[in-house]
Order: C-alpha cells, then structure tokens, then sequence
C-alpha cells in the first residue's frame, strides 16, 4: 500500500510559513526560522547537493522522510513563480536550480496549465483537476513506494481535510512567527492519524503520526 | 529570584480551550481532550485529592510543575462564575469543590472586585488592577518561591507578550480542536524563552522552556 505522508514544519503558533511569502521570502517573513534545524544537518544537507554538516538526533528523521518515496506533491506556491499564470517568455523551473533534490517525479497543484517541466533527475508535472488527480498520478508515478506532500499549509490543509493523509512527519520549531500560513487551518479531525514517534532533536522536535 | 512560570495544555492546532465555554464544557467543546494525558496519572489524581492512577512519562512533568510554586496566577475565565459582575446571593466558589487542589495563595485577574475568597488551604484573591499588580501579589505571597501561571489562553498571552513569563511548561495534546481560545494569539516574540526538555510520554508530549 503506497501512503501519502505530510512532511512539514511548524512553529510553536502554528505557521508553516511566515506572512508576506515572495520572492525574496519564499517562506515569509521569519520563515526560513522554522528549517533552522535541518540546515546544519549533514543528512539534509548532502540531499541538497552541498557538503559538510552535522549528525544529531534529527538525522534519523530526516532519514526517515526520505525513505520508501517515489513521489512528491506540492502545492503551486512552494514550487513558486506565482501566483497567477505562467510566465511563458522565461518560465519558473523553481527554486531549486537544474538538479533538484527530488530524483522523482513532482506533481504540482495549480489552476494554470503547462507542460511538464523535465530537470535532472526530477521531472514537475502540473496538475489543474485538484487533490484527488495529483494523489492518483503521484501514486501511479511512485511505483508502489509511498508519496511524500511537501506542502505548503494551503495544500497540506486540503489533503488532511479530506482524509486523505496517511502518515504525518512534523517538525515543530521552538520560535513564534505570529503571523502567516497556518497548519490545520480548516481540518478539525486527524481521521485517525495517531502520535506514534516523539524525537527531541537539539533545535526542534519531530512529531510523527500515522495510522 | 521568583519566577512566574506558565503551566498549559495546548492542542496540535494551537488551542488551549475549545469554543463555547460554559458551566456545563468549562473547557469549551472537546476541551477536556487536551488533558486526558493527566486524569489517568496517580501524580496528577493524587493533587487533586483523588486515588489510582499510573505512573508514566508524564509522572516527572507534572512533579515538576509542581515543584517550589508558592503562589498561582490565573484569569477569571479559568476561575469560572462568569462572566460579568458576580453573583452575590450565591457567590461562584470555583470548580474545585471546598478543598482546592492549590494549597497556596491563588490571585485570579478579574474586571469585578470582590473580597478574597478563603476555602481550605486556598485563598483565592481577585485582582481588578492589572497583571503587573497580579504579579507582583504573587510573588509577595510565594515568600520567594516561584508563581504558576495557569492560564487561560488570554491571560497567558497578556504575561506572554509583556515578555513576564520565565517559563513555559507547554504539554502539546495530539488532538484537534478546530477552534477555541488560542495560546500565543497576539504573541510574537518568546522573549527569550529557550526550549531546553521534551518529554515523549504515552499521551502527550512535554516542552518545557525557560530563560
């Protein structure tokens, strides 16, 4: 059985993003302080293509989310370029530059169509007929191997809504953004997702459910 | 040096009581979920007069919340009777019966004076000139010993975001409210407060932040 596992990182008030998201500010104002955890982790590190980094008890989580996974699912504002249309002179590839760290294939929710975009290693395909659409290509794609949703809150917040969330990997950062996207926005139900893993790591903490 | 030293349980999504607060659901709709990680712990049944219970993760948390405490802060809401002015005829005398589980002096913030409220081992203060002046009752009466705070959600983040709090020992309930009174509303900067112990117990887990 292949799940759709949310992985995803939280503030103590509950933003996966800080407010006014940009260019400049991908993840909002203050929000790059919510994966503060993982940027000196060897783990995440080598994954992004850059060397160096540390080992410590968030390792064997970071580990843990990348295992078993044939496809990711992201919302349009984590892939970026938005909002609105394409541009088609100079089209958006993401913010990942030529090699992203996927190696698998990236299924993107947005409402404007455009043909799949093919990087080294990861090929985007975007997907304009919603959650349900993006979950079943995802999964046809990932070859019986689970599929990671990476967010963001707007994406994670539908998926959960729905019931359609099978396993939760959340880091919870030890700061306040107080303001931005929120996580479980609109979803007053875990549909039986239970807390099955606490790892206290030096900057934050891992909360993992599943069912 | 006496610290104020906040107690709370708080949901996944933030909440530290459901919505519709009343006689009947003092901790709003579902409320009561947040704390069903303390009604089974001996230590926990034991303050509050009662036998059984086990002994678990959460067994040294609740020890240490109530360690070297004098005196307890709390909001009229948590106080309960309202809200508005005060029943004369049959003077609300809180939710814990004639011996309250506190033991030492208790100051409840309220917009309406009343003369203390002496019941045994507990006397309960109402303080109609701020939280400043609440503090500083607190601290006078805890003889140098540390003051809990123990919420509601709004008066903690009234000592939250006037950066008074010393520590926060946060239990984060794996459940969904959906709504409700949220913890750090209107709160943007810690002040300083670092998380420095996690406790993974069976049905919640412990953060435990101090300065």
């Amino acid at each position: 059985m292949s799940r759709l596992r949310l992985t995803i990182s939280m503030s103590l008030d509950g933003y996966a993003a800080g407010p006014e998201q940009s260019l400049e500010n991908p993840l909002g104002l203050g929000g790059m302080r919510l994966h503060d955890w993982a940027f000196q982790l060897a783990a995440w590190r080598s994954a992004h293509g850059m060397e160096g980094g540390e080992t410590n008890a968030s390792t064997g989580f970071v580990e843990r989310t990348l295992e078993n996974v044939g496809a990711t699912v992201m919302g349009r504002n984590m892939f970026g370029g938005g909002p609105g249309g394409w541009n088609t002179e100079e089209p958006w590839e993401g913010w990942w530059g030529q090699e992203p760290p996927f190696h698998h294939p990236v299924f993107v929710l947005t409402h404007h169509p455009r043909p799949p975009l093919e990087l080294t290693g990861t090929t985007f395909t975007f997907v304009t007929d919603g959650i349900e659409s993006a979950l079943e290509q995802a999964r046809e794609a990932a070859g019986g191997r689970d599929v990671t949703l990476a967010g963001g809150a707007a994406t994670a917040n539908q998926y959960l809504a729905a019931g359609l969330v099978d396993a939760m990997l959340i880091t919870l950062s030890p700061v306040l953004l107080g303001a931005g996207e929120r996580l479980f926005e609109g979803v007053d139900d875990l549909h039986g997702l239970r807390l099955e893993r606490v790892t206290a790591a030096p900057a934050a903490t891992h909360l993992e459910f599943s069912r």
